[in-house]
């Protein structure tokens, strides 16, 4: 582990470099915002801890009102029970029997459940909540599109649903129907319409569920990018929106809804980096590359300073070029990025700086780090 | 930091995934084979860890005649340092006080050396030096071809190492002239010529030195996919090599020089997944997505199945496509991905899980994970 790169009272000028730099107002609005729109009771919100790895923020969302968080890994949902979180779902398939065992023996301490798209996968976690004398709560996860993990929406589900529901050491949860892929499709009305469809082919299998005898306590999916029609559907009942808190450079290039001003969140989440050459005229280096910041959605954008481009990342080095007749960066000037993907680029770090009108207020341990057993 | 996932004597099936694997007798394979390709003498091995971010192997390349160790950042210095490594090349710059004060703090327990490419940044490690009460070597970065840092070859770099020695705080300890871009260039022919280049740009600011008076001890430069002309320019006494020791699939999408087998390393760095899903006829789901391997330069490859294809990776999952006709991987089945690029698929994890003949038989700590400061 790093040691942190700041204490509480520093200035930004001050924190040393690479850092993670949580705005603490931005997030707080974004925590706020998502719980205002949310305020009707009638959906929950299962905040995704995928995106920021921390208690700390888990606490903060289920204070305004979230139902419990979501993971995709054991060992994320380890780091939450550790620090306090009550109602965890992973919201991924489990089929390892020592992975099993472990979401097993945290049944003692939190509410958690998993996802199963295979009978292997409903057997293998019925024979470890039998091995540990307890009950684990399944969900069915259903294809609604996003072509990765999941059965075909009805009758596949329902197979799925009855194997859970007939085993004496599993709960039978409900369905999983997140489309990941929908999130990020740019226009408004092409990402409306893959949540429309993702949101039929839950009904469809919740419907024949309920024809089966089964009733689904959670009907889930949802991320930042869509959850304003899954909620308006009237199918979901939890939503797992995560990089809200956050956002991030590929968010701010889906084109937003015309209709609906209301989700506007803010850019919460920044590496700070410095400049660490000036080679040429029209270059300057900073200190953070791919290694600080998660480079897969797109490279980052450099915060409040559109004269400067961040045209290239290797692992310890990102590339500026400066609009012409604009001057170029100072030697060690602080340059804030907009990853272009929160998720991953929150794993790089140890610690959060939190900082509030430029002053740092708080480090948080990023505790999910590298948590991917 | 994560628990390590395996104990000694484990079988690879008993590992749990992701994990870090390094096949030791490939390692020592590729280790022993740089050491008897460079065994003339007359140039030095200084490897760069920024691949291996581990004193442990830092001190298997010592022991098979590597002068030390490159590192990007001061934190991988420190990493080294306190692993008991004893010399150690920052080959980049550092400008900032607070990580100059910490070089210079190293100097007490190690020979440690920086680049500089401005005025500035030779002032700022002066006054560290000075503050320290002690003595900076600094090498001058030269741009010979990478278009990243560096100042031009000739004339600029003259006048920097004038500056350098001029200092009673810092020593002038030759330059830094590697190319970085050269590394990936595909065809044979187009690498080696790119290497030339940078060669002769060397040369020509080491005569330029000369006949300012100044002799370069240090003439750096060179990585896995050049060091062969690199050497036999005989221009460079330093070699900075780091991903011969372990590989990846970018370093074999390489087209192999005709003329010259010399090289010949094997693959040494794999990430162990396990299928989660197979959802799908022709689709299998592993638990490692980019989160686990580096993306950055590619998608990994499935080790010894040439019939599955990773076709995308999210932040959890890998999708494999299977070839028409073959069988499936079946749910749980244990997969060795080949990372698209092993310096930062590294950085993914806290501990390197050492196997020898599908037998565990190490755990050794990734101690530079997140150095970036």
């Amino acid at each position: 582990m790093q040691a942190p790169p700041a204490k509480p009272g520093m200035t930004i000028g001050e924190i040393d470099t690479p850092a993670l730099i949580v705005d603490l107002d931005a997030l707080e609005s974004n925590l706020d915002r998502m719980s205002a729109i949310l305020d009707k009771g009638r959906v929950r919100l299962r905040a995704h801890a995928k995106t920021h790895k921390s208690p700390v923020i888990a606490h903060m969302q289920i204070a305004r009102g979230a139902a419990g968080q979501c993971v995709q890994k054991v060992a994320e949902a380890e780091a939450l029970a550790f620090g306090g979180v009550r109602d965890i779902l992973v919201s991924n398939e489990v089929v390892c029997p020592q992975k099993l065992a472990r979401l097993a023996a945290l049944t003692h301490i939190a509410n958690v459940a998993l996802c199963a798209d295979s009978l292997a996968g409903i057997e293998a976690a019925a024979s470890a909540a039998r091995d540990a004398q307890t009950t684990l709560t399944v969900l069915v996860e259903v294809n609604v599109g996003g072509e990765r993990c999941g059965v075909s929406p009805g009758g596949e589900a329902v197979a799925l649903a009855q194997a859970i529901a007939a085993s004496p050491h599993l709960r039978f949860g409900g369905i999983q129907a997140y489309h990941g892929r929908a999130q990020h499709v740019r226009d408004p009305a092409e990402r409306k319409a893959a949540a429309v469809a993702a949101a039929r082919a839950a009904a469809m299998t919740v419907e024949q569920l309920k024809q089966a005898g089964l009733s689904c306590e959670t009907i889930g999916g949802a991320g930042t990018g869509t959850f304003m029609h899954d909620l308006e559907s009237g199918v979901y009942n939890e939503l797992q929106a995560g990089s809200y808190c956050f956002m991030d450079a590929d968010y701010a290039r889906n084109s937003p809804d015309p209709d609906d001003a209301r989700p506007g969140f803010r850019q919460a989440l920044f590496v700070l980096s410095s400049v660490m050459s000036v080679p040429r005229p029209g270059i300057a280096v900073v200190d953070a590359g791919h290694k600080a910041v998660a480079v897969d959605s797109g490279l980052p954008l450099v915060f409040g300073r559109p004269e400067l481009s961040y045209v290239s990342a290797s692992d310890e080095h990102g590339k500026l070029t400066v609009s012409e007749e604009k001057p170029a960066p100072r030697l060690g000037e602080r340059l804030l990025l907009v990853p272009g993907h929160c998720d991953p680029t929150v794993d790089r770090f140890d610690w959060y700086v939190v900082i509030k009108k430029e002053r740092v207020v708080g480090l948080w341990p990023v505790a999910a780090r590298g948590a991917m057993s």
